[in-house]
């Protein structure tokens, strides 16, 4: 399998940036309520893009995570005013990644070409890509849906990284935390590294990820 | 606006129909367990949907069902023997409808055809229209989603509903009690009755219903 994958293209949130700083935000503002509204807002945030791809009603990652936002809040009837959704929704561009992904990255970038591949909008994402100081890291791209104005796993969005990075698709290794995308990634035909940080069951959707990793400091070994 | 809908189509799980007896056998078979067993595949379900629409991955609901159940299971650390799973998704076979049901769907056939469409199979869907004794009700049609291969709220899926009715879609109401099928029918041109029995906020998703109601009792007046 050895020299099988000639590039690799992340996912962003969940996989290479924690969104737990979001949480702790949340709780902040709602104390005893932060959970609830981070599980809300994540649940409702993920069904907005699904449900607007499907109905051919895109709008952006950004718009998209303020109306899920809202929609939480008033769920669980809290009141939230402009600067706290604002404060909220900011801590997206600051995330932290989890502990293991800048070594890994510097690793991994030494063999092939690395990009990212993210719903979120292109500026939200160069923005905490920035603040981590990894540009460099992904010479193959900072990719978003935003070009295709779909979200995924809608197969066009997984053709923007193929197309990027001008690598057949079965030689892309795609690396996801989420299982639904992994599953969308190889379904689309890329090979599919699923990092499951939750130790969730695996997605029922008809394919299988190549490989399930603990953590990013898995991919290399899997690679080989 | 009176004469404006000339057809009405209904959504039917948990609109017409109560899926509150697949909660209470869960919670035989799992007790302690049943409710948090019943949300996780509910949530799941309707992910599948979506996520196998978007992947062009379709496969029919029955079988969506039980992939979810699955993945629910698992996800609690449930152990169910292929016969409690039969038992849970055979009682999609036999739910009975919400109290107000047959007597509003009994006044509202006189002035109007009445159609089904539903994600359901059309086999589950015919079984539960027959044990509910409601046939004779739908001379619109009892319509799955099965016929474009595609799940709500694909623009594909209401136009079965549409031409099977032969009405324009502006003189079609849809009636559902999930606010995210309400939107994906006002996208693509119903009038959109939402029956919000969990009285949850309004969905954003960049449309509005032209009504929303406690329960099916209140539709002949907000068609009035």
């Amino acid at each position: 399998m050895a020299g099988e994958v000639a590039a690799l293209v992340f996912d962003a949130y969940g996989t290479l940036f924690d969104v737990h700083s979001v949480a702790r935000r949340a709780q902040m503002l709602f104390p005893g309520k932060g959970d609830a509204l981070s599980a809300a807002w994540r649940t409702k945030q993920l069904e907005y893009s699904w449900l607007r791809t499907l109905m051919g009603a895109y709008e952006d990652f950004d718009r998209v995570t303020r109306a899920a936002l809202e929609w939480s809040l008033e769920s669980l009837g809290l009141d939230a005013g402009e600067a706290a959704q604002r404060a909220l929704i900011d801590e997206y561009r600051k995330l932290a990644t989890f502990a293991e992904v800048p070594a890994a990255l510097e690793r991994l970038a030494r063999s092939r070409p690395l990009a990212i591949l993210s719903n979120g909008h292109p500026e939200m994402l160069e923005a905490v890509v920035d603040h981590n100081g990894l540009r460099d890291r992904f010479r193959g791209g900072i990719l978003s849906v935003h070009a295709a104005r779909r979200f995924k796993p809608e197969p066009s969005v997984y053709r923007i990284a193929e197309e990027a990075l001008g690598v057949p698709r079965a030689m892309v290794g795609f690396v996801s935390s989420n299982g639904w995308d992994a599953a969308g990634a190889k379904a689309f035909g890329f090979r599919a590294y699923w990092v499951n940080r939750a130790r969730a069951p695996v997605e029922r959707l008809g394919v299988r990820p190549d490989a399930v990793l603990e953590s990013l400091a898995g991919l290399e070994p899997a690679l080989a």
